[in-house]
């Protein structure tokens, strides 16, 4: 049957419709193939093994004052400039980088610990972000002598008393003047529940701000401790450093507070690993106030003492593990659980180079119990080792013992294990009697994301 | 103008076709965005930094003689083992990885080179790929034992001068009567020109043979070096190894033959990195059939024997070249050239530590010449340093100095010269005279793709 023209015309229409929606259709088409083809970089998404409820409530330490403001030392539009005023009287303990290369301000806050200063008078913490200071020759030392010597006299406290720390780029004077032209503002901020807003002020691409707390219930009193921490091993490009500030409100001398910072220090943030490299800026001070109704600590081997050990060791490993979670690309949390060393330095030595290894790290990413790989890490550590003396679990999957494959060993219940989040690698040596746990993370596609800056 | 039923009929027409050419093209638009956002797994390309014009044309060993089979150890339709008979009077030498799980082929050979046979008689050498006999208990050295007593009734030679290798998966027993049922097979098909099948033949996931050749004219005749290797790190899922082979004519005792490979080994394969994890298997084996007419080496301060090493030495070099130009997803070759250092150790100690250093190793994938990362990596190394005295140079462009950034330093020049697929980076630490060159690759995406072995 032949068409009208009102049928064509009609029919031309509809056709004027369908070419109207492919053309859009294939614009979308079009858009989104050079979307998949050239894929964005992603925007910082938070870590998949963030914990669980975001930033924590902290508690407040009588003493203790917090401040963040934005100085635009490079990023814009957030704040980057933390300040912490501590009271008359408060002890101050720290630890830091062992790097050669370390930066003026980790230089200067050693040597400020190591004159050590009578604690009668008041104290100060300031830390910026975005720039390093490190690598910076005799303008690094400027830079620190100015900040500290602004806040020493913005709050009255002597300058061997304000200790500093940068974090961000290497090798860029720091612009120092727009910190101190902050000093005011910082100064009329402080207040004693401001803790969170210093944990954000600090953050260079960390993924999720890091705080963790204990009470101890002790005689006379509560103490109460809290700590923020950033880092996620050498971060992006030109981003490096681990921070971590802790205060409590206990009363002890500086003295007995750097013996359990020492002593607790090799266990909890010198026993996590991202990437195998070292900061040139990493820094952990630990400040207490006096400022609880709680009996001073003393007897460093009395009941209290030990219980408030153990709640700053508790703290010290949450913040640390917080650390390894905020990894690069890290999908995987993972210990390694080494047992039956030849001595403690073998431990370490043998657990690290398992926790370091570029092979071990990308099979966990993959999913693979590949305990090969570990017998090879064993192998190349260095550590006095007897190969037929080796037991390797996989959670409390035993793998391989007696110099080979264990007769038991189930590849389905191993792979099984190994899709979850948290693992743990036990390796007995079967050497001696002692141990050491570390903690690390999987290599992924996203460390290199992150640490390859094509530049275009 | 109104239109006719003859312009609707025409402009229905054109509407159909077009309509025809948009559905076809948003078909292939919607085919190459599936394209584009599945990527498939690539095969196994040749590294972008292999050696231009393939595996080279290696001169006839006089005394020297290979064959290849397939005897289906692991891998299908592919050779997997290689023999290499050397005449009587060969003189032998060896070195092996240190580490202290090293596979039972490994602590074979290196007993046997302990205890110096007589080298008067014949000689063999066999090695498999598929599987590295390696944290196989007892059985390993049970299949050692069967493969080279084989291989010394087949050839009538003494078990004591057979060596054997073995590469591929770690953990699983080595099938070693499928090597020995081939052996009259290996025997019948041995040929003194069949060295470039023996190179592949003991590749896993190699993308390239490797091999390298040096002629010496000296008093009497020529003497000739012909060698192969594999290996680019601990490759593939449960892969691992470095192997090489170098044979001359050279008339050489096996006392001085021992010397020159020990003392050229630290500055060669033991230079080398790809990813800082060091195999359970790597094994050289060095082979002088004393063969040709030139004089026989004797004094090793002599003339010819200088001219000797040093071709033997560029030997090594070029082989361990080619491991690192096949390292894991490498396109960069990058040499790390530290000078200046306090003592050897030290310059060894810096030179690693900034060529196993991920951070460097993206920041060079990336075309980022990111020297805060080489200053860190000097940091962390333990080695003997002053910040201050640091220079650091990409190619010849100082970029730092002084302990900060040079003032001439322009991100332009750098950043074109890092473009580049084979870097030098010189660091001198003027702190003595001590220097060593390392070589390493970049770390890419495609190291993760190869050694996260995702299971479905």
């Amino acid at each position: 049957m032949a068409k009208s023209k009102s049928d064509w015309k009609a029919a031309a229409k509809k056709l004027k419709g369908k070419v109207k929606d492919l053309r859009r259709a294939a614009g979308d088409a079009a858009a989104s193939a050079e979307t998949a083809a050239k894929p964005k970089k992603a925007p910082n998404p938070v870590s998949p093994l963030a914990p669980k409820g975001g930033f924590p409530a902290l508690p407040v330490i009588a003493g203790a004052e917090f401040a963040a403001v934005s100085a635009e030392v490079r990023y814009k539009g957030r704040t980057d400039v933390m300040l912490a005023r501590l009271a008359p009287g408060t002890a101050i303990a720290g630890a830091f980088t062992r790097s050669s290369t370390r930066a003026a301000c980790v230089l200067d806050c050693e040597a400020k610990l190591r004159r050590r200063a009578a604690d009668d008078t008041g104290a100060a913490i300031i830390v910026n972000s975005g720039n390093a200071n490190a690598f910076t020759g005799r303008l690094g030392q400027e830079a620190v002598d100015a900040v500290t010597a602004g806040v020493a006299e913005a709050l009255g406290v002597p300058a061997s008393r304000v200790f500093s720390s940068s974090t961000g780029v290497i090798g860029e004077p720091l612009p120092h003047e727009r910190i101190t032209a902050k000093l005011g503002d910082l100064k009329s901020a402080l207040s004693e529940d401001a803790i969170g807003l210093a944990a954000r002020a600090i953050m260079t691409t960390d993924t999720f701000a890091k705080g963790a707390s204990a009470e101890i219930a002790a005689e006379g009193g509560t103490i109460r401790i809290a700590g923020i921490a950033k880092g996620s091993g050498m971060i992006a490009p030109d981003m490096a450093t681990m921070l971590v500030y802790i205060f409590t409100d206990a009363t002890i001398s500086s003295a007995n507070l750097r013996k359990i910072v020492s002593r607790q220090v090799d266990g909890t943030f010198n026993a996590i690993t991202v990437d195998s490299d070292t900061s040139t800026s990493d820094a952990l001070i630990v400040a207490a106030t006096g400022k609880s109704p709680a009996a001073a600590i003393t007897d460093l081997r009395s009941k209290p003492a030990r219980a408030f050990e153990a709640a700053l060791r508790g703290v010290m490993m949450d913040l640390a593990h917080q650390v390894v979670r905020d990894g690069e690309g890290a999908t995987k949390f993972v210990e390694i659980r080494l047992t039956g060393a030849a001595d403690a330095a073998d431990a370490h030595r043998v657990a690290m180079a398992i926790a370091n290894s570029p092979l071990v790290k990308t099979a966990i990413a993959g999913e693979d119990a590949n305990w090969g790989r570990i017998v090879m890490a064993i192998g190349k550590s260095g550590g006095t080792v007897d190969r037929d003396r080796i037991s390797i679990r996989f959670g409390d999957i035993l793998v391989a013992e007696k110099g080979w494959r264990s007769p038991d060993y189930s590849e389905e219940e191993t792979s099984a294990y190994m899709k979850g989040d948290a693992l743990v690698i036990q390796v007995d040596l079967g050497m001696g009697r002692a141990s050491k746990s570390v903690w690390t993370c999987d290599l992924t596609h996203r460390y290199i994301d992150i640490n390859a800056d094509y530049r275009s």
